[in-house]
């Protein structure tokens, strides 16, 4: 078992580069973990003369990213383009069918394309890992897919997107507005310049399909996964939580019901005491609940070149040793539950209008409310301003989704309700 | 590889009737993860009798558990008799070396003879796996050992016992004193009859070692972790450890600096708004730093029949699916630092004293720290109530402990300083 583990490494951006650092820097140390040196012998990379900081001149250099499926002398394929289609699906289906392992950091490839992906991989009799493509430096997918393996898990609720959590934190902590805070983030590097895959949620709900799909051991399935993104959080939103003890994160929430399985990416109220609403900034963390483990939190740094690096070579590692899993964690499908709609989804909700404060405004919005069904815990409105634009803030008890958004449909036909009302689901983290 | 892994379980207490259970209860999801079912095929207990809730009349049976090492039908031995030496460690050498894989929940046998087992575990071809022996139904030897296998870890640190965990959070939220809530945790069955092993700190020392020994591929070394225990907590030190921002902990604590590696499990005060401060009750929690992973945090259940049965039939998944590593993660020692004495460490220190009140106390007690070079950042001392006892705390900055040993053996000989002085270190967590 000395003979070094060949890698061909697809992409050298953010990620590949942090690969090739972490390979060469802890070389010895993997080489001890993995039993054998762990070599880069072939790249893929848009741009040959980048200087990377790296001596890759010795390594073979493949203009088409095919190739490194194709190469005789590649134990491993690291897929680090990235993209749920070509080049890097074709890329990935090629090397795994030829017999060659993958190792991918590639959620949103996972997320769409799971079930081929794994197809191929039993096809080929080659290994598809992909540590790297949920919560970056924190092995989540292994402590679900091998920790837990004895566990018939309930839920998995997880900050996966450290955009989000970074925004959602500035703007608590600094009382400002989501435009402002996006806006910093990009000129500071946490948000990409075009944010919409982060903050609309997207993100997030491909990891939350891949960790759903491990969980209860079914087909990946993104499409029915409810998102909604960060975009309509106000700084107003933020000032109610705090008073009423809550935090707000956008959350990957996977429950498996005796009625199916329901999955959901939307921003939530968490009780500030709760383990996940202490996670903030570009941290990450994943709370999983199984029958006899109970429930385990990992928390950790979601994103960049060392963490994502970090989970790509322990992967390597994982290969080098032989240590092989089936891609979704078992041998066959424990179960096809169907997927619930978001209809059925039951919860609190927080619910906040901007209301004209004349007389009656309170009773329209409350006999709505109760018309639908939905019962109030509390209710919040600050001091009077006749003939004013007012917040006025309703919690509500647990409530079927279909019968609050029946009462939200009526509630923003009111004359006296000014703007879109905001909706945001309490959950117990 | 449809053919069953057959196990022999070696004791049949809360572990093994765990594991029993668990085994039944999730026997189908566990035969999917593993790509074969995994059975009990024979047992050893003291009690033949005794009902456990389970059918166990068609297992071979036996009185002598050596005799599950030499049984040619069993592919596991599950060694959950526990303690240190025989018959446990009897059991896993002979099986071992028989080729037969171990999985063990015994920590005191894996941090007292490692270097034994590790030896046994290679002459045999067989695994040896211990991943209930850390820290219940936390994934934490799996994620040092394989998740963060490419990192240069430089820092462990763990609530790694729930009895002391119990007492110290009952104490802060009760205001109550140590030997109330020790006696109560015992009628309540979260401290054993002898709570020795547990509140002196041994218990969390013989985990620290295993992960130290993981983390920095060390031989396992006991014998040099400082181990020091919660007896001497008392409620007014929790009193102070609110007002001053802090949490009092029991934590393990493994450093890798460049003079060596640093281990001790004592009790710490924690900055209220750390990770590591918010784990409370009988919750455990691992904090590890990589190079490149960055900061890693895991939380769970320490303890009890569910959560080791899930580490332990985690293991043996592994072992059912051919997932093998070596007993301390990598195939030579990484490296083998000297153990760094306790009088290197340094740190900042909270002291409370018992004074007499009267004038020249504060200076004498002042004058002392000086003279040995401690410098204050802060000092508490609430009213007046001149020829009284009252208690006074100081806070200091890093200090290394040898000048805070001499200044407290001065100050302990003061004829105004009544009690044993209160040193806890101040830990970030």
């Amino acid at each position: 078992m000395t003979r070094p583990l060949s890698v061909g490494v697809a992409g050298l951006g953010t990620v590949g580069g942090g690969v090739l650092r972490l390979l060469r820097e802890n070389a010895d140390l993997i080489a001890a973990r993995a039993g054998r040196p762990i070599t880069v012998t072939a790249i893929s990379a848009r741009d040959r003369t980048r200087d990377r900081g790296e001596n890759l001149s010795a390594l073979r250099w493949y203009d088409d990213p095919l190739a490194l499926a194709d190469d005789p002398h590649i134990d491993v394929v690291a897929e680090l383009i990235g993209g749920s289609e070509d080049p890097a699906r074709a890329l990935v289906l090629r090397a795994l069918l030829a017999g060659r392992h993958v190792v991918t950091a590639n959620k949103a490839l996972l997320a769409l394309h799971g079930g081929e992906l794994a197809a191929a991989s039993e096809a080929g009799g080659a290994v598809l890992a992909y540590e790297a493509a949920v919560a970056g430096g924190i092995p989540a997918i292994k402590t679900i897919r091998e920790g837990l393996a004895a566990n018939r898990i309930s839920r998995i609720a997880g900050i996966l997107n450290g955009t989000c959590n970074y925004i959602l934190t500035t703007m608590r902590e600094r009382g400002r507005e989501f435009a402002e805070v996006l806006a910093d983030a990009q000129k500071l590097g946490y948000a990409e310049a075009d944010p919409a895959f982060d903050i609309d949620g997207i993100d997030a709900a491909h990891k939350l399909a891949i960790l759903a799909a491990l969980a209860f051991g079914q087909p990946v399935n993104f499409a029915d996964v409810h998102v909604e993104g960060i975009r309509a959080i106000s700084a107003l939103d933020q000032s109610f939580a705090r008073e009423l003890g809550y935090r707000i994160k956008l959350l990957g929430i996977a429950r498996q019901t005796p009625a199916g399985v329901q999955t959901r990416v939307h921003p939530c109220m968490v009780p500030e005491n709760a383990p996940l609403a202490r996670v903030d900034g570009v941290y990450n963390a994943v709370v999983v609940e199984g029958d006899f483990a109970g429930r385990i939190m990992l928390e950790g740094r979601g994103a960049g070149a060392g963490p994502t690096a970090s989970a790509v070579v322990a992967d390597l590692i994982d290969i080098a040793r032989g240590r092989a899993t089936p891609v979704w964690g078992s041998t066959t499908h424990l179960a096809e539950a169907p997927a619930l709609p978001m209809s059925a989804y039951t919860g609190a909700y927080y619910l906040r209008l901007m209301v004209v404060d004349r007389p009656g405004v309170i009773a329209d919005v409350t006999c709505a409310l109760r018309d639908a069904g939905v019962s109030l815990e509390s209710m919040l409105q600050h001091g009077r301003s006749p003939g004013e634009t007012v917040p006025i803030v309703l919690v509500t008890h647990e409530t079927r989704e279909s019968q609050m958004r029946a009462a939200l449909d009526r509630i923003e036909r009111l004359d006296s309700v000014l703007e879109r009302p905001s909706l945001i689901r309490i959950e117990l983290g």
